[in-house]
């Protein structure tokens, strides 16, 4: 492995992928401890340092005077890179893939300060229509095999710059967490012919304890078995696999329950940091060989957003185990939730 | 669910398990940022302060005029109760069981400020030993499936107490790591009659460039796929599923190559925050039904031990897919953690 780039590592005993980001190459000495490396850094993405990005993918032009309203550029030291194919290795016992995807950042408005929670309806549509776009435009690449929207907020959950940024990365593996998603989704369809997510938001409807907030088109729960405190799952109430489907009437009113939930949590923990990750379907004009039952997927699988507040650490139990330890139960999440309406 | 009980929950999507500990129940404002909740804590691991912990399981005497060696208590706030039984309950399409398990704290040492590379071979030796008598008297429970002896040290590792303390932590439900690291050794002892991690030991033997340590019977290495920078896998090189099953030759042997890889770690990163996680044999005592591979046990698995430096951050990607970006290749960490022998 070279210098310049990365490399997809399977474990054989774990049965996970990995990423070796050299390029990111770290020495003992880089790991000084930093208690915000977000502070006083200098910052690419404000208006005015466009230069110091990569050539920009895609911009959606500001409407008050702004240099722009949303950017998306390639990342500058990017985990995956769009060059080269995708050849599965061995290596002894061992199998690795050359690091090929994609990895880029959308700069989601020239603010530095603004949260989601601040910002306007219309903005943040714009912002899942630049999701839709951006997943749209990679799926046409049959290398790729999923595409992740994800954010990360507050340095405590892995945000190097302050400035709101989400970013997409785009695997020729198909990411574990995923197959379990669409493993388990498939059995449950077998099974019954139904959605199993669907069945998920019926019984939350029904149970209710855990809702946090329900419209016409979306759901916001904290999940029954939420790994962190404050864990909140969105999802469309009607059943459809494919995010990049959802009309602009459709990410509106994501928009709408986005904005309700990201507010209930900046009020009830003070901006918490978090991450969120978008689950759509995989790419499938990348359907891997073996792979047949994936054209089911359009009846089992159901897009979500997982949101999850960053307030507890993970520790050796978790990563012995992969059993998460969360002090809060999610009635008591949902309940805190529930209630910050009236504070909003 | 009561506030005094802790609760399984299967998360049916992700299909894995987490504990709800409601006892820990946290409020949003429990959740305020603390630098390090370590620092200017009252130390109830102390000498002196034995009263301030639940009534001691197991006490090692000290030689030296200390009131003790080492001490195991029960967690004060413990995640699992070891009183009731853990019958399975549906709740609707979800799956719970009550919090039956065993939460242990092992007070390694008097000295708060003692880390394992400060000690002595016999002191380390000492603590080893407690392991294994640990491990023994909890899997004479055969409600228990899994018995987990891990280590948080540092805040950002999870401790939440500075004077050195080790944990044990026994649940009814097999984990899903280790239900993985089963499976893989199985399938890979059906395809070839052969030990998996006993060929990864082969082949890290013959590549040499992740080793960092070797003596005639245990191996440390910078596993191939290593999820976090400087990681280190230490196994026995000779084959062995139980790690109870080791005498105390064994464990001396075990506590030398640990001091010397915590030495190494220590020195080269400052003294960093770390996981670490013994990954032994399953309770066969407490075989579930339908896991007739088990006995094949003996052949198949390999005890070993897994320490994680934590010096990044876990962000959305990894949450989002289960895939880890390492921006250390582990070649690069073994090369540095080989040659900080020279300084210890």
């Amino acid at each position: 492995m070279s210098n310049t780039e990365s490399e997809y590592r399977f474990d054989p005993l774990q049965q996970r992928w990995v990423i070796i980001a050299s390029e990111r190459g770290k020495r003992p000495s880089d790991f000084q401890p930093q208690i915000d490396p977000t502070q006083g850094k200098f910052n690419p993405f404000a208006p005015g340092n466009e230069d110091k990005t990569p050539p920009e993918i895609l911009s959606v032009p500001s409407e008050n005077g702004d240099p722009w309203k949303i950017r998306v550029v390639p990342n500058k030291f990017p985990a995956l890179r769009v060059e080269g194919q995708p050849n599965r290795e061995p290596d002894g016992i061992y199998d690795s893939i050359e690091g090929v995807g994609a990895h880029e950042v959308i700069i989601e408005t020239p603010d530095e300060t603004s949260t989601i929670a601040d910002r306007s309806i219309d903005d943040i549509t714009d912002l899942l229509k630049v999701y839709r776009t951006r997943i749209q435009d990679l799926s046409r690449d049959s290398r790729l095999r999923y595409i992740l929207v994800f954010k990360n907020h507050g340095s405590f959950a892995g945000a190097s710059l302050k400035h709101p940024h989400s970013q997409i990365m785009a695997t020729t593996v198909t990411p574990r967490i995923i197959q379990t998603e669409l493993n388990a989704s498939h059995d449950h369809y077998l099974r019954k012919e139904r959605c199993l997510i669907c069945d998920i938001i019926q019984q939350e409807i029904h149970d209710r304890e855990r809702l946090i907030t329900i419209d016409d088109r979306f759901i916001a729960f904290c999940p029954y078995a939420s790994r962190f405190p404050f864990e909140v799952f969105i999802a469309p109430r009607h059943h459809s696999h494919d995010y990049t489907q959802s009309d602009d009437t459709e990410l509106r009113a994501l928009a709408g329950i986005m904005k309700d939930v990201f507010s209930r949590l900046k009020v009830s923990l003070n901006d918490p940091p978090y991450n969120f990750v978008l689950h759509t379907a995989p790419n499938l004009e990348g359907i891997p060989k073996g792979k047949e039952n994936w054209p089911n997927l359009p009846l089992d699988f159901h897009w979500h957003l997982e949101l999850l507040p960053r307030l507890t650490n993970v520790a050796g139990f978790e990563w012995g185990t992969g059993i998460y330890i969360n002090p809060t139960p999610p009635e008591a999440a949902a309940k805190y939730l529930h209630e910050a309406e009236s504070s909003l």
